[in-house]
């Protein structure tokens, strides 16, 4: 008998649905973000921030994931743009298939940036390829310099790091030169901002940061490299 | 063909592990406690609180798990009473086959109280049965009244919910009396305690807690029910 060994690697059906959607979301030129966090690290804040910062014309769209509610959804639509909350009923992240069934209600023709907000939970979510084109690990200064040492995962796959809450350092116990360090060891590339939605520091930067990846993209689509042809 | 129904119910694995894990507890009279919440919540500087306050020749003993790092272990080991660390390599909550392996090296006999401090993670532990007498939900004030209704489990099956970092509560937007509202509408039956392990507020409070639900657990063992017969 032969045995042929068949060498590809095996995908299982998040991998697949998320290469579509990365392989989509680049067709149309989105840029999709992916923010994991704690819950109450201030994903939904830094969203309500952001979205306010944006010109009416702009393309922006949000899917939000909860176990339960749809609170976060009803914060972020007050900006007037298309914001859909997933509601994973229990299901601890979201994954390939729910993106791609919220998408279904959406042109993507008409997205420049898509912020997907993940279901609170710094571990299991970092195990979920999106088709993001970045992950985003936010983490409050109230919650502890150590976070990126006891949750590895997450700050070693996110391109950008984001502390916030930052105006109530004066009142909690956090090194913020330790953190950094600790996200750094797991992480030597990683981008750091500390912003503070209450006192608006930071959020210039973080701006600055969003320009700076759509400007990259738009590079890549206009002059794909010879391996992607 | 005669079809015979099976109504017993398949227990899986982890249930059947919990429910000998259960009974060795009652047997020991140890009255055991799982601590959740999320990442940065406070469940180590509450135990560290906590073992201060025990005297020494009491016989409290702690399990800590997390996904890296033997950090809690050593913060508790200070206080003089038994701890071990679980490193759960990446699993996202402990479960009863962690529990009972860790207690392997210990004997029961000289056991009274055992705390069980979560992986952080305000999801995936809820579904785990570890034997414990209770859980307990830790929320801290910076994590916004919305939580019991955006991640329900877990604050359904707590029996205390302890708000921590109360000496907060000036600099952040949380509405106390809504995130009790909130978790007595999924749990009507859920004690309340709010607590500053930075200033001590609630402390004798919570140490009252404990002081009743060891004597309730010392009464069931004394006088128990004709059915535990």
């Amino acid at each position: 008998m032969t045995v042929v060994r068949v060498e590809q690697k095996v995908l299982n059906e998040n991998q697949r649905i998320a290469i579509d959607l990365r392989r989509r979301f680049q067709e149309h030129q989105i840029l999709c973000l992916n923010l994991i966090s704690s819950p109450g690290s201030g994903k939904t804040t830094l969203l309500e921030s952001t979205l306010a910062a944006f010109r009416p014309e702009e393309r922006i769209a949000v899917l939000t994931g909860d176990l339960q509610t749809e609170n976060d959804a009803r914060r972020l639509m007050r900006y007037g743009f298309p914001v859909q909350q997933i509601v994973t009923g229990g299901v601890c992240h979201l994954d390939g298939k729910m993106i791609d069934r919220a998408l279904e209600k959406w042109s993507l023709e008409n997205i420049d940036v898509l912020f997907i907000e993940n279901v609170g939970n710094l571990v299991c979510p970092s195990s979920y390829d999106l088709g993001e084109e970045a992950k985003i690990v936010l983490l409050s200064v109230t919650e502890g310099e150590d976070k990126p040492l006891k949750y590895p995962s997450i700050f070693h796959k996110s391109s950008l790091l984001i502390l916030t809450k930052v105006d109530l350092l004066p009142y909690v116990p956090f090194d913020i030169e330790a953190a950094k360090a600790n996200a750094r060891q797991v992480n030597p590339d990683i981008e750091i901002l500390e912003v503070s939605c209450a006192t608006g520091k930071g959020l210039e930067e973080w701006r600055a940061w969003l320009g700076k990846r759509r400007a990259k993209q738009q590079s890549a689509a206009q002059y794909p490299s010879p391996r992607a042809q």
